[in-house]
């Protein structure tokens, strides 16, 4: 009867532990996580804190008591594995409350530690009423904070797909709300069509967006914490009742490296395509680890639930003696602000430029549906294609109608390795609710082989 | 100076001259039509319908003038071509107005005569009130009739996507609405748990449903037309103010035929993958044409205006001595009836016992967006996968949320002929307001999977 010990019992970590229990009945599996919740859609906080009347708790999937026994899978909340002892194939594990130290043996070990919001050394970040959103505890502070402070103004740091989100719902919930990002634009890999829009739409909703601005300090209001926060930037000063600090995640691999297990390139563990890391007995998955990027053909690190959860269940699988592989991802992401729905897939300029290929670019607005048919809406589309081969390198989209899942068909023809003529033939659903005759995706696939024919004549 | 003559002037026809002149200035393109109209985009009759306060004209997308003046394209409604002279590459033209017949050489002609409405021989078809909707004087007169006799009720005969349309939008416009199908269910070619949920959602709208009944005849409800009609069927009577006959439509083959042109196995006009006829100097594109089905590697109808519009363009820059190809269609489809969404791609049930296909079948219900998400709806996808291979064989989804764009992914993975387990490795867009971790589309790619293992061990 094996053991399958698994660190952390979010996305990865508990479709890790689900996997192994299902397909190896008679294993032990044990999860350790150190806060006091599993299993939750973290990925769903903002929508949940956007709703006074919801509980924050409602975004539980299932309880540890309810794996416990309805999969027989044991889960320790409040366990914090503080080290790996691979020699003796242990782990060190402390109990939050009362800090004693125990050991537990695993026959295979999965490590799901996720990733941390990163903190920049800002004086003042550690003030109150300044906060990250990253576990359910953020959210439940965030909420609480929201309930009984008040606060009428935030100020969003950071113009990634947290700060756009929090942007949203915040405003929504009736606070004045300013974000700022120091680069001299929003939500970087994006390109400047696509930005445009969410600026434009943020400033339609009242949201001021400030770019090309440093946060240098925050700094308290006054005596009481009901004096709120001031927020020293290179453009001036803000203030506000609340700060966010959205500016992006790290990998939680400490335990990792000081195990001795091998980081990757983008600072993520290293995992082959088993999910294996260097220590033919421990796995990871999730927001620690690395995934095989299908179109960079290279490890990438792009943290999301939906791969987390894949690699998880993979992850699982091999613990108990499978050998499946993770195929990987084509760096596919998206996220709506307000009315607009925004996604990626496959390479970016910034990709393109760093591989030193040779691309081109066009971008083409159309309807989301047929002439005439109520709440078309116009549709943004940015399409890379490779010269030569004419193969598609990625695609951004953005506008008020069905979006993601119009990305969805160029992260499908990337995967397949399509070109932008064989995208262009694809035979996509028509009727006028959904789609004009000419799908926006056909449209843009066009645009983008006039684009490769004058780059071929030139 | 060549002359191409286009014999049609709605999806196919417009395209195929646009293209034509557009490819080559110097032609001389001269299209024919029929009708009183051209370049109209009939699939957005139902919509228009639904709104007293739009004209039916508001769907014509180009006028004759413009096509003259901005495109220099010579456009002759009124002009029904009644015979191809193949020997003399002449057309023979008759002006419907006065009746006068003229002949016009071409040195390369295209045909797009569309489809035509199948009218069963019922007693009483021709009565005033009894309507089908194909082109835009069908759709004159449909909303004439709603505007000027206030018809309460209306008797729809067959349940396929005309009919579903004209349900919804006659409903939405306060009508009484009784479909009949004399098939023992609604919709050929959906699954049952497709056309379950469709009929569950006419039914929930107030619209009656009534499969496996014949319609004998229709018949004065008394001696004005104010009476109304009463319709006869297997199952008893129905008085009613309206009759609409959308029991399918027919490729309009007759001036071909008469031409000694060949027709395929559809019945529908024979072309190449350069949708030439068998005359190197006629080419046939849209409704009245056959299509390359990719999935099937033979010829198929399957009438829609988007593949009308591709045809339609290959078919024009080919007749000016391009050799573009047409890559065919893997038969995607779909509707909207009231909140949902249909639609489907790839084979159905009787195309894989008509093939003698060894096949799976999974049906699978999955939630559109992430748990607790405001407004998630169920959507349930069928997927056909041949045994062995795993090859994706078809697809149909149904759900009251984004359903077309993500039968395209279906689409997609058709074309490129994936396998169910690289379908379910697909990175999808994932963020709480468009889809779950898993999207619906992964969940039934995974049954599936399921499905196929068992055959497996069968």
């Amino acid at each position: 009867m094996p053991r399958i010990v698994v660190i952390g019992g979010v996305a990865a970590g508990m479709s890790a532990a689900s996997q192994a229990k299902r397909r190896e009945p008679k294993a032990e599996v044990v999860v350790f996580e150190r806060g006091p919740y599993v299993s939750y859609g973290a990925c769903g906080m903002p929508y949940n804190i956007q709703d006074p009347a919801r509980d924050i708790e409602d975004l539980v999937v299932i309880s540890p008591e309810r794996f416990r026994t309805e999969r027989g899978i044991e889960v320790r909340t409040g366990h914090e594995v503080v080290a790996i002892l691979r020699a003796q194939k242990k782990v060190s594990v402390r109990a939050v409350e009362t800090g004693k130290v125990d050991e537990l043996a695993y026959d295979e070990l999965i490590i799901a530690t996720g990733a941390s919001p990163m903190r920049p050394p800002l004086p003042g970040i550690e003030l109150p009423g300044v906060m990250v959103l990253r576990d359910l505890q953020d959210g439940r502070a965030m909420k609480r904070f929201l309930d009984e402070v008040r606060p009428r103004s935030v100020v969003v740091i950071g113009a990634g797909y947290i700060g756009m989100e929090m942007a949203d719902v915040l405003r929504q919930r009736g606070l004045a709300v300013t974000v700022i990002e120091k680069l001299p634009d929003i939500l970087p890999g994006y390109e400047p069509e696509i930005t445009r829009q969410v600026r434009a739409e943020l400033t339609r909703r009242g949201v001021s967006v400030q770019v090309d601005v440093a946060t240098e300090s925050i700094e308290p209001g006054g005596k009481r914490d009901s004096d709120g926060l001031i927020v020293r930037t290179s453009a001036g000063l803000h203030t506000t009742d609340m700060v966010i600090v959205s500016v992006g995640v790290r990998p939680n691999v400490a335990l990792a490296q000081a195990a001795g297990l091998v980081l990757g390139p983008t600072g993520a563990i290293a995992v082959d395509a088993e999910l294996r890391t260097n220590d033919p007995h421990i796995f990871a998955a999730g927001d620690c680890a690395e995934a095989h990027h299908r179109v960079l053909d290279a490890p990438a690190y792009v943290p999301l639930g939906s791969t987390a959860n894949k690699q998880g269940k993979i992850a699982g699988a091999n613990a108990v003696g499978a050998h499946e592989r993770f195929a990987g991802i084509v760096g596919t992401a998206g996220f709506r602000v307000f009315d607009l729905e925004v996604a990626r897939t496959g390479l970016g300029q910034s990709d393109i430029d760093r591989l030193g290929l040779k691309a081109v670019r066009a971008a083409s607005t159309h309807q989301s549906k047929a002439h005439g048919y109520p709440g078309a809406k116009p549709l943004t589309t940015v399409v890379f294609a490779e010269k030569g081969t004419g193969r598609l390198l990625g695609a951004q989209m953005v506008g008020a109608d069905v979006v993601a899942k119009r990305i969805d068909v160029f992260a499908t023809a990337l995967t397949a390795r399509m070109a932008m003529d064989a995208i262009e033939e694809l035979d996509l659903a028509y009727a006028p609710p959904f789609a004009p005759v000419y799908d926006p995706v056909l449209i843009a696939a066009t645009v983008t082989l006039k684009e490769l024919a004058k780059a071929g004549r030139g």
